[in-house]
């Protein structure tokens, strides 16, 4: 038995293959409730790994999806009044059926409102936030995601060049990826949603953030060696994504 | 004269051939009321084929944008406040022009509230739908595309591995496609729209919805011998489609 | 000094060279209300550019996020009551910023409500409308891009197989582009977001949108040789205009 099962890439990767091979055999649902520019990138994202995507925002229907549904996303992009509305009563579901809840405040540091339902969505207790340095900073004013994580009593995922990932005890940094993951919008979001689906089949959660992360920066990795720019750059991450397997994360993956 | 068509693939190559000459040629307009995640692969979908797509799903506005339409596909993808008081306006006109009405009920098996609409749709008199097995169960118990087709006195196309397309009195069955068009968001609510392109310029309803997916299943085989998985995929279908000819078709299509 | 900055290709070539150095290094942040087939190309084509797009429609988010923006673009299409309500909260935002405001009033030949709209919009002074030949006739009866920009006292940018900018003054014709950037969905929606971004560093408007759509025009010819089709051009659009340097636009650009 191990005490620090993430505690080295190749543990990590051990883990992280794992649970994409329970996804693909699996096929968990994940229901997402994501901004209108993240909704097609999220949805391929989730097939290309052997997940099942939803992406309604209709309040009266939300609770059938949800109630379907293995993983929830909550994503703040585009925030009209159909997904504030439809938020509260997916998490709920999510929660009362026992489906990890993945919140993503996007840009909750340009817009006072939007703070606020970041706010309100973190009372609500949801399992991990991903955000980058800047959603961060807005939510905690440290900006230190292990502070953030103990604060929030959930697994905090922050991104950027390297990531981070703690449950408020424990930290994990991944150097994996591409610069242009960062060139393309929505590829954080999507990450968020993959999060999801490996939460879905795996109660630790800060394993489950922390493989979901590594898994994305290695077919990152791959498609940034192939791309010829940012246009065919996320395609490409979607061809390695399907295509991974345990050796590429063996010899690819590594800590910060 | 042929009494049956459409019973061979060499016959359904033909008629497939020259209804795809015909949308070149005349561009038909399509006004799509589809979901969020489809809009933009359905939109290029259609122009790759040669007709011209519309897409808006303000109330106030569909009525102008239908009233110039040759066809309409009504998708129930995502479906909010305004798309819903859309689909009867849309609907109305279009059939007051003797514009197609395709009808996709995407995951109707999931909400009531969908379901609630989808019979709905189904008592406007909808000139096609297609949907996939799960949707086809929850519309029609038996789950048979014959039978449903006779209910709801239209053609039904009931997409999958095999295309099974039906008018309540004679079945056809495709072979054609590939297995990557199911790891992709939205081919199919794309192929329904493909259905509408075609519906607007045949009559034989039938021979419309066949003809269609079987150009898309030609076009997805030819992709998927190019692609490098799901990403790289959707472009090479829009690529293979916009490049078919008649020779492509009657190599491939065969009937199963 | 230049009396005619832009009067030759090489001048153009060098004044679009120097802007995309300096979107590039200063990124701009460009708010997008646009339609929802063209949100991820249009943000997905700033990032290439080296701006910073957003993208978020709600009335009571709108301010704090055009309070950021360094220019506005306001596209029509999908036109819906969020974006409608948002459309003069936006515009006022901006003017009162000095942000430049880039109206795009997609398919208003095709809606009496779309119509109204676009007038109100003209009549609280756009620097600069991006339309297409159908569109310029329904906002000005003549179709004539300098009598409109006249009128209208902006810059009009008239995109076709040959793209005509004017001041009201003098009027510009750019030859580049391809046939292919007519056959997918979003592509002149795209380059109304890249005109705000060179807008955003460039007080005239007449350089800045002849500029932005030289450099697109560019893009698209490179593109345009590498695509096998309709599929794979845009993705191919993206990674030439990422890559793009004034070499490029010194031997491509010129005028017609």
């Amino acid at each position: 038995m191990r005490r620090e099962p993430l505690g080295s890439g190749a543990a990590l990767a051990d883990a992280a293959a794992g649970l994409l091979e329970r996804v693909r055999g699996r096929r968990p649902r994940v229901h997402c409730i994501t901004n209108s520019a993240a909704q097609v990138l999220t949805a391929n994202l989730l097939l290309a790994a052997g997940a099942i995507p939803s992406l309604t925002i209709a309040p009266d229907e939300i609770e059938a999806f949800v109630g379907r549904a293995d993983g929830l996303l909550v994503n703040l992009g585009t925030l009209d009044a159909d997904r504030r509305a439809s938020i509260p009563l997916a998490m709920a579901v999510a929660q009362a059926r026992g489906a990890p809840v993945v919140l993503d405040p996007v840009f909750v540091e340009a817009s006072p409102v939007r703070l606020a339902v970041a706010r309100d969505c973190l009372a609500r207790g949801p399992d991990i936030v991903r955000c980058n340095g800047a959603e961060l900073a807005a939510l905690s004013p440290g900006g230190d995601a292990m502070a953030f994580a103990g604060e929030a009593r959930c697994v905090v995922a922050v991104t950027g060049a390297i990531d981070t990932i703690s449950d408020g005890k424990r930290s994990l940094r991944i150097a994996n990826g591409h610069p242009l993951m960062a060139s393309v919008t929505a590829m954080g979001c999507a990450g968020a949603a993959l999060i999801a689906a490996f939460a879905a089949l795996e109660q630790d959660r800060l394993t489950a953030a922390t493989a979901a992360l590594a898994v994305l920066g290695v077919a990152g990795e791959i498609a940034g060696e192939r791309a010829g720019g940012p246009g065919t750059f996320p395609a490409l991450v979607l061809d390695a994504l399907a295509a991974l397997d345990a050796e590429d994360l063996r010899t690819r993956i590594h800590l910060a």
